[in-house]
């Protein structure tokens, strides 16, 4: 089988981009942590659509397994092949189309994350995604998994950045859904389906994504707070004044900025006195004359004298600015320094989003004296990094060997509240398992009905999401 | 099978909400319009998302189709039944869930759009969604048919405004993804597929929708312009020089004018001269002390600069406000004066929704010389309400005897530029059989794959959307 198979495949990519090299193949059937090691028949590198399409109907002729791969980046396994061929979208790397009064901007999978950017600036616009792992990640693989980020708050995720698709289906077929429409409703949303299916109902090989008038003007502040309800009634209040132009309201904590200052160099605390919560906020507009400063100075003032706010600090500089954005930037990098770290990617609704701080500490630290629990994130989109810090005291093997029983009180707390135990991640196969405690039954099964609907042969990304 | 079927629905629901009576099935077979006159077994009034289960599997144990209905104003014969029974959601009336900090708002499926927007408003906040019938639609049609309305521009389609449903499915089990949450990557997109589908895969039974900072100052302009070329042009100065704030950027020509001010009374020009195409503009701000009225004065000074704009004024008053808006509110109402109409409801890039006006309305013309094309709309989003209105001296039977061939040269030209033949009100059943000349095979074939994989039987509101 194998053989007709890889020549098969040989026939339609060229020999070179039919990758069977052992050494080549560890790097892309490695989970980029090392969390996984997976392994694969062989790494396939078509150049375009119709080639993508060749790959998917030779494998499904041969009943092959696909796992489509970006950047690599993710970080639920979801693109970690057990078995069956690694299809990379690297060579499908143009910017095939701006259209700067359409505000749109089509590119193919394999342009990094970086590469849109630069595009959309280029042109004079934002393309508002953005992610730690921008210069490596891929648009194909922000798609795949819906990706979240730092801008969400006001431009949206993925999903909602993206008017339309180009893929291939599990039988090989290439679905046209390219639309650069801002109004269609001509069928069902496909493109919403395919976008966060993580590689399991097709292949993205292209999308159209929305651009917005480039910010031309910026302001940026670093609050410390004595509770996480107190940023909460502060984050009330900046929405309530600063309106359509909030785009971050992010959360640390002490312990945080602590790691961050002891750990990165040049860093320092932007407040003279420690305070136990803190808030990164940025106003952004495409007023070039638009005085956000004041607007956010008042803004900060009222919660001050509500009480709220304790002390605070204005970037009153781009250097400033990227020095208070590196605090909360570097957070998850510096952790590392402190030994290991069990993390969580959850959302609840915004307005519980404190209690949940407050409840979710209270309850791991009665699990482990001494644990330091390090939670931060997109506060205002209601999505925490709620990742625990093991006691100073401990082995990193000990404290791991505790994930699972962490992973279930934090995420029961969250199941309480209506949240989610991924709010951006994505479930690969980190959380593919844990799913099925916490979402409702229905909601799977019709999952599962609509995978084995698209693909019943079970060839695309198989094992990733659901346990079929 | 008839008696057994009316029983069971009777046990489950109360004799009272099972009607069988000729004239009140009378009132729920017809389309508003009356340009479809369908027939029903009964209509049913479930008063609970269980109630709506029940009567589900009733039918599907009986293999009766099942047609939901909102408030009966689509445009498509969505809601028109063809045998089986009319599901009416009128009962499921309740606002379940207000939550301000996490501005949603939990609504059952049979609130007027009218009662959620107040229920909104009531908190302090807003919800954008905005239609000519929001009177007397529901919000669960609202969903089902991706909803449009005049601030999309701004705040996006009904399926950007929705956070997480409550459906029931063709098997009568509850779907619940009644998420609050701005980010859940735990599975497939189902409420976004559910949404649009017109209620060929399910009935949404209720919503949690999105609420935004009520706006607390406003602008509004109506500008004289030559061409829509030049209305192309100036949008895209409002876009650059408003961003976050514009809101609404709707098109009108001077026929649309001369209609509405020749017909409605009390109704004048806002201009002292004629002009060929006109944009009504708003702007809208949380600040209160936002000046947007210099904001939106300065952006028109540029497009007069340029030679784009070639008169303007901006609203003083309330009264000048709603006078502006009524001459576009008014614009489908009023034409109705001149005789019978052709409509379309397209979509094309915004880049090219200036020339798909120049090029739709030569078109027509010389198809039949007299015609009054009347094209308006949300030129921002690139949506056009392209309608025809006959010729002064040819009867409304002779004219109406041409709908096809210019839906087809209307539709043709559409596609020609990557448009969507609707826009905004779906398909239903009036562009069922159009539908496949103009979607991607591949995409067609894809919506009929999940409609048999979800509705095996075929009983969710047969024969709209989609021809099996």
């Amino acid at each position: 089988m194998t053989d007709t198979f890889l020549s098969d495949l040989r026939a339609a990519l060229g020999s070179a981009h039919v990758i069977t090299d052992p050494e080549r193949l560890l790097a892309v059937t490695r989970e980029s942590r090392g969390r996984w090691q997976g392994e694969a028949l062989a790494l396939l590198r078509p150049g375009s659509t119709e080639e993508v399409a060749a790959c998917v109907k030779i494998c499904a002729a041969h009943g092959v397994a696909i796992t489509p791969q970006g950047g690599n980046t993710g970080l639920v396994g979801g693109g970690v092949p057990f078995g069956g061929v690694v299809l990379s979208l690297a060579r499908l790397n143009r910017i095939r189309e701006i259209d700067p009064l359409n505000s749109t901007l089509t590119v193919e999978a394999g342009c990094t994350l970086a590469e849109v950017q630069t595009a959309a600036a280029e042109a004079g616009r934002l393309f508002p995604l953005s992610l730690a792992s921008e210069g490596s990640c891929t648009i194909g693989g922000n798609l795949s998994t819906n990706a979240g980020g730092t801008a969400v708050l006001r431009y949206g995720n993925t999903r909602e950045l993206t008017l339309g698709i180009e893929a291939v289906l599990p039988d090989g077929q290439i679905l046209n859904a390219l639309s650069a429409l801002r109004k269609d409703n001509t069928g069902y949303a496909l493109k919403d389906l395919l976008i966060g299916a993580e590689g399991t109902l097709g292949i993205i090989t292209a999308c159209v994504v929305k651009l917005f008038p480039a910010p031309l003007s910026r302001a940026t502040a670093f609050a410390g707070l004595k509770t996480p309800e107190a940023a909460l009634a502060t984050f009330d209040i900046l929405r309530r004044r600063a309106g359509e132009h909030l785009v971050a309201f992010e959360y640390l904590e002490r312990f945080g900025i602590e790691i961050v200052t002891t750990h990165l160099p040049g860093a320092r605390d932007p407040l003279s006195e420690p305070h136990p919560a803190y808030a990164l906020i940025e106003l952004t507009s495409a007023d070039p004359e638009a005085d956000l400063d004041a607007r956010l100075e008042e803004a900060l003032g009222e919660a001050m004298e509500e009480g709220l706010v304790d002390d605070a600090v204005l970037a009153s500089s781009e250097s400033q600015r990227t020095a208070l954005w590196s605090l909360r930037e570097n957070m998850s990098e510096m952790q590392k320094h402190e030994g290991a770290s069990i993390k969580h990617d959850i959302s609840v609704p915004v307005s519980r989003v404190a209690e949940f701080i407050t409840r979710g500490k209270a309850l791991c630290e009665a699990l482990l004296p001494g644990l330091r629990p390090c939670p931060f994130g997109h506060f205002g989109d209601g999505n925490l990094h709620f990742n625990l810090t093991r006691p100073k005291d401990m082995s990193d093997a000990a404290f791991l060997a505790l994930y699972p029983q962490f992973n279930q009180r934090v995420h029961d707390l969250t199941a309480e509240m209506n949240g989610s135990i991924s709010a951006e991640h994505g479930i690969g196969i980190a959380k593919r398992d844990e799913l099925p405690r916490y979402k409702d039954p229905v909601a799977l099964q019709l999952c599962a009905t609509l995978k084995r609907a698209l693909d019943p042969q079970n060839i695309m990304n198989p094992g990733k999401v659901l346990q079929l």
